[in-house]
């Protein structure tokens, strides 16, 4: 292991099915900066969303590809800056085919606004405004993210 | 939607064995950022990795969390600069308790090397070296992660 912090940001979804969940990334709008019909990427701020055939990747992993199953596993989090935008964000994936499960409210965890919604095959984001400048993970993924 | 491109790279796993799954990453050694007992923050470049119990992650999110089954959904890519690192990083993670799925070889969809692990809760990893410095996937990540 090196001693610099490593470089993780590549976060590659396994799709069942490609196109449409191409598709759906392409309405969100976010800039892709590839796409060779089987591996399309997105570039965000922090990471970079990678789609990749489910069973490409269970076979490029020597592993299986996981069941397909309902419910949340994990979250991407999204970090916008004013509870408007919370609103707006939600607003917009809603209407590219996301299905929001928590419509944005006053947050629990935080001091802030926060909304959770999932893409076509149940990949789960967190879109959050917090009002928190001095937090230690709002400092930290600024950070990351090299801002 | 702002005309920015969102900070999207708090990603949280939802944790089945909250402790156990945070002694992992404390083993791994990555940098650790906040811990309340519920809630552990590790930072990384591009990412921060963050662990909450599953249960609370699905309360949170007004949905159900996602029955345990094993095999891959999603992976986070970690690069190193060298295919040395790639064996490096991939032993220093299995010493700490992550299963190997694929060992480290030359890798098949790009110019590199890499390899496949998960942690205890199978959650993935790409470790990957790509000696494609003009990559567009490459030249993005970097760009994501503010380097």
């Amino acid at each position: 292991m090196t001693s610099r912090l490593p470089l993780a940001n590549l976060i590659t979804l396994g799709a069942r099915d490609f196109g449409t969940l191409r598709d759906f990334y392409r309405r969100v709008g976010w800039p892709q900066v590839m796409d060779d019909g089987e591996f399309a990427v997105f570039e965000l701020r922090g990471i970079v969303l990678a789609l990749f055939p489910l069973a490409k990747l269970a076979r490029d992993g020597n592993t299986e590809p996981e069941p397909s199953s309902g419910g949340i596993r994990f979250t991407i989090g999204i970090q916008v800056d004013s509870a408007e935008e919370v609103d707006q964000l939600t607003a917009h994936m809603r209407a590219a085919g996301a299905q929001v499960t928590k419509e944005p409210v006053d947050a629990e965890f935080f001091t802030g606004r926060s909304a959770y919604l999932c893409d076509p095959e149940g990949n789960y984001f967190e879109i959050a405004w917090a009002d928190m400048p001095h937090n230690l993970v709002v400092i930290a993924t600024r950070r990351a993210a090299g801002l």
